[in-house]
């Protein structure tokens, strides 16, 4: 048997604790998929002395990341300790610069300084693989950069936080609102640190940007990726998108388009029959479209121990096995710098206010989309309060450019009681 | 650049015309992102001269495919010609014999020989592709061997005939019986040459038995897989088993049991609200289950020239990239000889008869049920026509030797218009 591929483990998180024990549970397992034995050499985390579950008491302690990578003994550095800056991106620099491979669930590293961490890897003779940092369980970064290499890929979508379906899809199953699911997540450990990371779209938008450079050979652009949270959907949007068919998702889309890289993470309505609009609960789902292979959608949990360690353990497999890939599928130097077509296509929207109830509050919201070129497909007003009309738009075919610019036209008219919640219609 | 990458493709059908194609029109695409240029050196197929709808008069012409798979200017044997026997498996082993490398659509052809075929590979230094085999356009082969290679696998299964599929599907939405839509499939070509591979799940269960044998580590072992087609599916248990929340697919499941292994591709009843249940058309989805990732499901076009030319380019590619993996996953050697486990672990049974109308019938039946150890969860007689009175019965957990115990005896009373169809309950 070949020598050992040793590892040098970074962050004993969820993750990193998952990646420990499959390494441990599944040693035979290992080495007779990949010719040769997968072993621990050394790990790192903040706290030493914290009992996690999993003894440690084989391997070596590194109280310093950086210096974990820098080690002789490793092969391998995995690094599952997050964030975009700080020691996560020293480490995984010094792994590179000491010639070791890494490993990485880190989606914010990536998409922020995802293009100059490929060009040192490539220059050092290295590779960085990071199945982990997108949809966790999903295979969707090899799908795309080896199973669907012989097709042009022509739009790439998903879902993909499970916090934020979690919540989507409990808001209508339970007819509970944002804030109190919101506070449920954050008392089970679902969201993140700073919550603003999940509700408000940034990590689904890290990993979209992570997509859309594998998908279209461009340079990771996460500045270009537009992004809007799930803050302001309410219970009403959920009940009027189900009557008219829709759930409301936060979806994730990136499309090369003859304007450029379209890339948007934000709430659409999908169709309720739609798979993306079956999905349910925490899970993930991407759907990847190619000109050879139409469409094949991937499904599963995209988070979790189990299912994210076996995304890390899926590309340690790879190295033990010898396949070298670029970072980004091709080489750094060869990805383009995409143009970025900053709204998207035409589409229909939907515009949800509530009008003050004066005289001629409807002619002045009708008037101010008409202005912005926006023309009304439906209408309705319903319910009714006290001093309040909710109404509901849905639009004919119209940019998000011209959505904004009836908003703002709306705002400034004094017959809104909120500001509008604007959602497009995707047709997925 | 490297060198290129030399392909001799032997099959000039469906799929072989999609693979020069892609070759042909994603030339620039396939050298950026594998690093070196993909050719096709010389093809092969039973009918030169025919107009196929793409040019190959830059390839040399082989009549033989033998002679193909031994030229000195092909690195690749590309072989889409189909078959178990006869030209493919003699042109397949002239190509490892001759030191190159196999990219096949063929799962007939690696179900039956697949062992002995990966021997000599791996005696040869050489390896065999086969993710267009399986599922089409659906990287579940990749997912397996890679993705997932830090699982232990617990159960595969899938829907994996795209024309059963779309049939049993068809049936349901537009209230035609399986004769009449055997004959539409017949019609629009979607049936092979001998369609009981088809409709007889032949072709599904060559499928599954390559899934077995890459989740589990095993031999493939094609003789185990107990199989039976859907041409007994009347529309009556389609509605009989939309009435109950069920849908009825032609499921493949392949699973660990303390019994051996299980290998079943057969008509079965699944929640219709599961992923599966959905399942629409003539697509195929495989579900994988294992102990790190949970599940996950892939979903995708099972069949068609540019989904099966896309996983075959797939393959081509992880070549010149120089990812070289043993035939099934691991080396042909280490692969356990699994002991069958012939039927299946106890489920629920729908079982559907017609009752000659005489006194005592319905209490014959119950009693060829009881003898055999099946008991009864639902019972109910419907509809009547002048001499007979369907009946159908849902059983509690039972095995399938039960139940065909159960089913000869009853076929022994005289009191049944035609032999009882028995459809197994599969929560998925």
């Amino acid at each position: 048997m070949a020598q050992a591929l040793r590892l040098g483990i970074a962050g004993l998180g969820t993750v990193g604790v998952g990646v420990v024990k499959i390494v441990r549970r599944q040693a035979a397992l290992l080495a007779a998929r990949t010719g040769r034995p997968i072993e621990i050499a050394a790990v790192s985390a903040r706290y030493a002395g914290k009992d996690r579950g999993v003894s440690l008491s084989g391997y070596d302690w590194e109280d310093d990341a950086v210096a974990l990578a820098r080690r002789d003994d490793v092969d391998v550095f995995v690094e599952l300790m997050g964030g975009s800056d700080g020691p996560a991106k020293a480490a995984t620099e010094a792994a590179l610069a000491a010639g070791k491979d890494v490993v990485t669930a880190n989606k914010a590293l990536l998409a922020i300084h995802g293009q100059s961490l490929a060009e040192q890897a490539e220059a050092a003779g290295r590779v960085i693989r990071f199945e982990a940092a997108v949809a966790g369980g999903i295979p969707v970064i090899k799908a795309l950069t080896e199973s669907l290499a012989g097709n042009d890929i022509t739009r790439v979508m998903g879902v993909m936080n499970g916090t934020c379906n979690y919540i989507l899809t409990r808001m209508e199953s339970e007819g509970l609102g944002y804030n109190a699911l919101f506070e449920e997540c954050a008392k089970l450990g679902y969201l993140e640190a700073d919550p603003n990371l999940d509700v408000g779209g940034i990590d689904a938008a890290h990993k979209l940007a992570l997509l859309a450079a594998i998908a279209f050979g461009t340079k990771p652009d996460f500045d270009a990726v537009e992004i809007e949270g799930i803050q302001r959907i309410s219970l009403d949007d959920i009940h009027q998108a189900a009557d008219m068919g829709y759930r409301i998702k936060l979806l994730g889309v990136a499309k090369r388009t003859p304007r450029g890289l379209e890339q948007r993470m934000q709430p659409c309505l999908v169709p309720a029959e739609s798979p993306l609009g079956r999905l349910e609960g925490g899970t993930n789902m991407v759907v990847i479209e190619g000109d050879a292979v139409d469409r094949i959608v991937l499904h599963g949990p995209g988070a979790g121990e189990g299912p994210t360690a076996s995304a890390v353990l899926g590309d340690i497999c790879d190295l033990a096995r010898g396949f070298r890939l670029p970072t980004f599928g091709q080489p750094a130097a060869s990805l383009e710098q995409a143009q970025p077509a900053r709204t998207g296509l035409p589409a229909p929207y939907y515009l949800r206010m509530a009008l003050l109830d004066k005289p001629g509050a409807l002619a002045k919201v009708a008037a101010a989309l008409g202005d912005a070129g926006v023309s009304i497909d439906r209408m309705r007003q319903y319910g009714h309060t006290d001093t309040t009309a909710p109404v509901l738009i849905v639009t004919h075919k119209t940019t998000r450019a011209e959505i904004d610019t009836a908003v703002e036209a709306l705002s400034r008219t004094d017959v809104l009681a909120m500001d509008p919640v604007a959602l497009r219609i995707e047709e997925v």
